[in-house]
């Protein structure tokens, strides 16, 4: 019987996701509390993530408020690790399958999401790299994808690491949010999720990524929109 | 029960002995086939892994040989990846334990070998940045560390995860190779691993790990030293 769960999150944060739709996709109970990224508060640091970053979680320990976090609590952190946490805590969960090749095959698409996906989106959206660039890197996702369904068939890690980050690539995109050439955003996110052609195969998995509940009960679209207007929009000029 | 696991392997490489410590760790029955990284097989890319770099595993299939391998093996790659494989397959080996909290913790030792202590030796060794810089990050893992023991207590992922880049270490200060002042290798080893002072704790830690029989017996002391004189006792020319 898992313990108690504080996570300690923000909306704004790809990373902090992870941990929410892994929590969502768990239905774990579990305690949110945002942090503000601009202004964190102090106690944070010493007493939650010493990395001063989110997301963290606090587990076990006794009925305290958030924002008084007991010592008595474990405190753990990074992403990809509260994921395969929640994943250990919730076997039912299906976050990860018990099949040790599929387990093997959903951390083989997580290191392609952080090592390929994300550093190659993060350049072009600064403008520093071609599309190409960031085309290869979606087409070697591509080729790990399975003939149907998700990374490794039923939706697991690999996923999960992925979507925060695709949605608010999409966002960026559609808003034609970023560095790279004027007008260029709308029609990259229109080809990678059109069905058809070059990215077919997956714009289809981009598709049913972004229509999953876990993930939309997480992301707040009009927020990410203002914040991502405020500090990607000028960043042509 | 698990199936047929060909090891592909290089006694130079940190990345591939981390595997093959695992496998030591599970008492996995298992072929290994060496790949000359200077002069790979043509085969070793298209048909075990595309990265062309090792570790990785070729698992199930029917028994060809290694230089032969077959299309209905699995083929898995990423060194980190593939001790978790083992640890899947061999849950009796404790490489990782039952426990959630423990297998969030040795993740997390692993994140800051990764993150911090690989990188900090590698600049400290190219001469890129002073011997201070490399002691912070020796730091921060004592800081990780129990009272007693290996990173979580018992043997784990964690500890696999760094012996192979600490054997590699010592091995490079004890020889003074690399970019770092002249004389200074001998010295940083000595302080890292005398159980008094500033690394008492982490000094311990290392005696424990360069003890350990999975190890010593998937380390060839020298054969690395060769490779190394060759490859780092010039960088201060
Ligand atoms: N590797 C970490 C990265 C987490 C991270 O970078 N979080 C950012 C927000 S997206 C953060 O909290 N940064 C600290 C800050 O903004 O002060 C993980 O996977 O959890
Ligand atoms: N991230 C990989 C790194 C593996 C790696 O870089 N292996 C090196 C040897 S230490 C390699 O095979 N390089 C390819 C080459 O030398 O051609 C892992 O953890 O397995």
């Amino acid at each position: 019987m898992p313990e108690r769960i504080v996570l300690y999150t923000a909306k704004i944060c790809p990373y902090a996701q992870r941990a929410e739709i892994a929590l969502a996709e768990a239905k774990a109970p579990h305690i949110q509390y945002q942090i503000d990224l601009q202004n964190k508060p102090e106690w944070y640091a010493p007493k939650v993530n010493p990395a001063s970053k989110v997301p963290a979680i606090a587990y076990g320990g006794p009925d305290v408020p958030p924002d008084q976090p007991s010592p008595e609590s474990v405190k753990l952190a990074e992403s990809l690790i509260l994921v395969e946490f929640i994943a250990d805590l919730f076997p039912d969960s299906g976050i990860l399958p018990a099949d040790p090749v599929l387990r093997a095959k959903a951390r083989f698409f997580v290191d392609g999401v952080s090592t390929k996906f994300v550093p190659a989106w993060q350049a072009y959206l600064q403008g520093k790299s071609p599309v190409e660039d960031f085309y290869k890197a979606v087409e070697y996702l591509q080729g790990l994808l399975p003939e149907q369904g998700y990374a490794i068939g039923r939706y697991s890690l690999a996923d999960i690491a992925l979507t925060p980050f695709l949605a608010r690539a999409r966002v960026a995109l559609l808003n034609d949010f970023g560095g790279y050439p004027q007008g260029e955003g709308p029609k990259v996110i229109e080809s990678l999720t059109s069905e058809s052609g070059r990215f077919a195969r997956i714009g289809k998995y981009f598709n049913d990524l972004l229509a999953r509940e876990s993930f939309k009960a997480t992301f707040d679209e009009g927020y990410i929109t203002e914040r991502y207007k405020a500090r990607f929009a000028d960043l042509r000029k």
